[in-house]
C-alpha cells in the first residue's frame, strides 16, 4: 500500500508507492560516457594547462605546480556559477525583486590521476587523500567574506549532470545559506526544542536498533537508507558521534569515513551496475558560532527516477522503492571480487 | 555576471548563470517518443476495456460508457500513488518517525481520442474542453474528506516522466498539503502582512509595466517567465484578477484560460522544437474557507536540465538563461503556420 512518509528534520513528506515501479532494468544502467583520449582530458597528466592554474595539489617535492605528478588536485572551475570575480556579495533590489551578485568560489577537486577510476576503484588510502583534500579546501576557504556556505558534491555519470567523465568533486562557496541546509537547521531547533536531544543522533540510534535500513557501519560512521528516502536507493553516512562541521574530523574519523564513502560507492558500482548519482556534504554554515546546533552529513541521491509534474508542484517526491528493500539490496551486495584495487600512480615517478 | 535572484513568494533563491550554457542543441531536443500501434494504446479509441472503467467521460448521447466515440475521457490511473483503495488518511507514528497511508485520488484525463496530438495542435475549442474537463473533476473531488490538496499536473515527453505518450494529464488528490503550496501559502501571508497587497498581483503589475518578461497576454491572463526562474524557459500563467481558485473560474475565464495555455505550449513546440515539458495548476486548498488568500495560477518547467548535485544539495536551482531572453525568444516565435490546426473527431461518428 502506497504510504506517505515525512522527515523527520525538515518535516518535507515523501511518498512511497512500490506499485509504480518502473521495470528493473531502469535500475541499473550504466553511468558510462564515452572515455575521451587523455590528449583531451583537462584533468589528465601532461593537460594541466588546459585548466586554470591550480589553487592546491597533493604533490612529491620536486615537482612543479600545473605539471604532472599530482595525487589529487584542486582547480578554479573553468565555467563558475560563484566567483572572485564576481565582486562582494550584494543585496540588490529591482523593482519588487531581490537580487544578490554570484560572489564566491567554485573549486574542482580531481579525485585522482586516472581517467576512468571512480572514487570506489580508488585504494581506500587514496580515497582518505581526497577526504584530506577536501576538508583542506573548506578549512582554506570557510573564512572567505564573501562565502555564507560551502558545498561540497560529487556528479557521477552524465545522466547525473558531470560534464566531464574524470572523476571530480566540485566545492561551491555561496554568498548565502541555502534552503536544504537552512530547513535542516530549523528541524533541528525544533526537534531540540520538543524533545530535548539532536534529532540527527535520534535517527542514528534508531536506526542501529531497528537494523533493517542498515547498509554498513563502521567504529565512527553509520551508513543507512533514510526512512523518508526520496529516491531509490537514497542513502545517508551519518557520524556517530554529535558534530557540526565535517571540517573538523581528527585523523581516525577522517580515516574511517573515507573508508565509509569508499564502501559505499562501491556498494552501489557492483551492485547496481555503475548508476548516475550525486552526493553531496551538508556541514554546519561557515561563519555560525562554536556551538553551533548541527549535526554533518552525507547524502547520496542516485539518478534513478524523473522528478516529474507531481514532484515538481507538490515537492513531494515519489519512491518507488522501499529503503527497506534498497537497504537489505545493498548490504547484501557481494564485495568479495572488490579486494584488489587497480594500481594508481604513487605521485612519484 | 552569475546573478542570485530571490523568489518573492517562497524566498527561495535561484541562480542565474548563464556562462555555463550548455550547447543550443540540449534547448531543442524533441520530446519524440515512438508512436505505438493504436492497438496497444489505452487510451486510444476502441481500447476503452484497456483501462479501469471511466469516472466520467464527455462523449454525445447515444454512445454507451467504455465506448468509443468520447471527446475527452478520465479513468482512474492504473498504478494509482494515492487511492481509495488505500482507505482513510491515518498519521501513525513507526518508531520516531510518522507515516500516512496514501489514500486519495489519481485520475488520468485524457485529452483527445488523438494519440499524435497534444493540446497545442488541437484546436482552442477543444483544450476549452480539456480546461472543462480539468474544472469538473476538481470540483468531483474538493468535498472528498480523505483529500486535503487537489493537484493537476501535466507530464509531456518521455524525459519529462511521461509513460504513455496519448496526451493526457493527471489529477492527484492527496491527503495532505504540499510543502509547494504551502510555502507560497506562507509567502503570500507574509507579503500580505508586509505590503498589504498581494504577492502575485504586485508580481503581475510589475510584469505588465515592466514587459521584459512578458511572453504573451490576453484580457484575463498574462503569460511571463518568472524574475527568478528555476529552468531555462520557466513560464508562468498567472490570472490578471485575483482569485484563490482555478475551478471557480466563470465562462469567459475559462476560455481565455484555454487560449493561453494552448498559445504557450504551441510557442514552445514551435519554437523550441517541442521540448520535454511538465505544468502544474496551484489552487486553494480544497478545504481552505472561502476566503483565503491565495492567488492561482499554472506552473511551467521544460526539462532542459539537470538537478545535479548542487542542486539537490543545497535547494537552489543554477539556470544558464535569463528569464529575460527566454520570454523574448518565446515572444518573438513565429505562429503564423499554426493557422490550421488538426481536425480532430467530433464525438459524433
Amino acid at each position: 500500500m502506497p504510504q506517505l512518509r515525512q522527515n523527520p528534520v525538515t518535516g518535507r513528506w515523501v511518498a512511497i508507492a512500490t506499485e509504480r515501479a518502473k521495470r528493473p532494468t531502469s535500475f541499473t544502467r550504466a553511468a558510462g560516457v564515452a572515455v575521451p583520449a587523455a590528449s583531451t582530458c583537462p584533468f589528465c597528466y601532461g593537460n594541466e594547462s588546459m585548466t586554470p592554474p591550480e589553487v592546491m595539489a597533493y604533490r612529491p617535492t620536486g615537482t612543479a605546480e600545473n605539471t604532472e605528478g599530482w595525487e589529487v588536485r584542486v582547480v578554479p572551475n573553468l565555467y563558475p556559477a560563484f566567483g572572485p570575480a564576481n565582486g562582494e556579495p550584494t543585496v540588490a533590489t529591482v523593482g519588487m525583486y531581490q537580487t544578490m551578485n554570484g560572489a564566491g568560489v567554485h573549486e574542482v577537486i580531481v579525485s585522482s590521476p586516472l581517467h576512468a577510476a571512480d572514487i570506489s576503484e580508488l585504494p581506500t588510502e587514496k580515497v582518505r587523500r581526497i577526504v584530506d583534500m577536501y576538508i583542506d579546501r573548506y578549512n582554506a576557504n570557510r573564512n572567505n567574506p564573501s562565502v555564507q556556505y560551502l558545498l561540497l558534491i560529487n556528479n557521477h555519470g552524465k545522466e547525473a549532470g558531470a560534464s566531464l567523465e574524470h572523476p571530480h568533486s566540485q566545492l561551491f562557496g555561496i554568498p548565502l545559506v541555502p534552503s536544504e541546509v537552512e530547513d535542516e537547521l530549523a528541524g533541528i531547533q525544533r526537534y531540540r526544542n520538543e524533545q530535548g536531544r539532536c534529532v540527527y543522533c535520534d535517527v542514528n540510534a534508531n536506526e542501529e536498533k531497528d537494523g533493517e535500513r542498515i547498509i554498513a557501519k563502521n567504529e565512527w560512521f553509520l551508513t543507512f537508507a533514510p526512512f523518508a528516502s526520496r529516491t531509490p536507493f537514497e542513502a545517508s553516512i551519518v557520524p556517530r558521534w554529535h558534530a557540526p562541521r565535517f571540517e573538523e574530523m581528527n585523523p581516525d574519523q577522517r580515516e574511517a569515513f573515507a573508508n565509509a564513502l569508499h564502501d559505499l560507492l562501491t556498494r552501489f558500482r557492483v551492485g547496481l551496475n555503475d548508476p548516475p548519482l550525486n552526493f553531496f556534504i551538508h556541514t554546519a554554515p561557515c561563519h555560525a558560532d562554536g556551538n553551533v546546533d548541527y549535526h554533518w552529513h552525507l547524502e547520496l541521491l542516485p539518478k534513478l527516477a524523473i522528478a516529474a509534474g507531481f514532484e515538481l508542484g507538490s515537492g513531494v517526491m515519489i519512491n518507488v522503492a522501499t529503503p527497506e528493500s534498497a537497504a537489505e539490496f545493498l548490504r547484501n551486495v557481494d564485495l568479495s571480487g572488490e579486494s584488489q584495487p587497480i594500481a594508481v600512480p604513487s605521485g612519484h615517478h
